[in-house]
């Protein structure tokens, strides 16, 4: 085994909290309150049908920077945003470029560094990627963004392209993901599977992933306890 | 400015004396005595010849590790190397995956890291350069290998498709060199441009690329050198 493959929002970095940290700061700055945990969640919840649009061919490739921006605008006026400008909604949008990671994610990348090739291969685009693991510390060797393949995860392309890419074969690689339908494509296609839960991912009251649900080769409390796991 | 794009092989690492020694080390396991920095030498020669195969359309888009192992297969009756076989003359090629750096990359790249995005952008395949950043100590934050774009540089296909990966305008980003050549068609398109002499990557007797050739905005001996330039 010679490269980690980290799915990132969620597995890496704590995007709720950063983000509802983010609009309450927006909210202050502006005199504005507004329950932004819900604009937070809605925001999140149009991330898999917007996906879905581009699948379908009813949008054409489409990367997540833009996906994010068109879902955030049709928020704006059940949240009463209509006030905000154009490059307000994009100064909104870029906040997935500053995710926090989660407190284990940067130490436990830093140990696991030493021994394999780290990647995130997540369906952000690799500038938003980039931007992130700069902002957040995380030390990838490469980045795998999604535009590259022009294909959504659980979509094969992502996968066998990501492993293309790197010259690795399936089973040469691991895919590490707090979120099991991911897992379940990865090792459908041969790729090893490494499990990280995030049982606060999607905040106080989550039901779905809080456990592995298949036959993950890996499962680990953190990204710490995956180094140890890995020998790293 | 945002974004420093590496060209690699001379820039960074020192192909040459790195190739030697190995083949040397080959060498004397095998108890071979041939001369070897001519075989070095001969190789490099090669370079252009098989990416203009490529570029004319003779070859189909074929990665630099498929033309480095077709420009050695040439070189081997000449220097009567007809012993090695199929996954030996695999080996030599992936000596390229291996080679050292400049004593100054490492250090200057480490401050550059600080403020800009660093990535390769050479002629290697993604999977090449990944390697030699991690076995070279380079801390790249992304790769850029032209199996991403199908264009080998001066293609401006490679220059314009790394801007837009990074989602940079040209003028955002800066093309670091030993080679004019490279800087010529990256200021042709708008980046930003820094001359980094090597005058030891071809050997003693290097007659090209001592001197900037061009209007470069930055001209620095080396990489810690360049860091200062660029205030990190």
């Amino acid at each position: 085994m010679k490269a980690l493959l980290f799915d990132t929002f969620g597995t890496l970095v704590d995007w709720r909290t950063s983000l509802i940290k983010a609009f309450a700061e927006l909210g202050e700055e502006k005199g504005w309150d507004r329950p932004w945990a819900d604009l937070v969640d809605e925001w999140r919840a149009l991330y898999q049908p917007m996906m879905d649009r581009v699948r379908s061919g009813e949008l054409p490739w489409t990367d997540l920077d833009a996906l994010h921006r068109m879902a955030l605008a049709e928020l704006i006026p059940k949240f009463g945003l209509e006030a905000l400008g154009s490059d307000e909604i994009d100064n909104l949008t870029s906040f997935w470029h500053r995710l926090s990671a989660w407190p284990d994610s940067v130490s436990g990348l830093n140990r696991l560094k030493r021994k394999f090739i780290l990647a995130p291969l997540s369906n952000g685009n690799f500038s938003l990627l980039l931007d992130l693991g700069k902002f957040a510390g995380l030390p990838f060797d490469a980045i795998l963004g999604c535009d590259l393949f022009k294909h959504y995860k659980p979509d094969i392309e992502t996968y066998l392209g990501a492993c293309k890419l790197l010259k690795l074969s399936p089973g040469e690689a691991i895919m590490v993901a707090a979120h099991n339908y991911d897992l379940a494509a990865a090792r459908d296609l041969g790729l090893n599977t490494a499990f990280v839960p995030r049982p606060a991912e999607y905040g106080p009251g989550q039901t779905k992933d809080l456990r592995p649900e298949g036959p993950w080769d890996f499962v680990a409390d953190n990204m710490i306890d995956l180094a140890g796991l890995l020998g790293c």
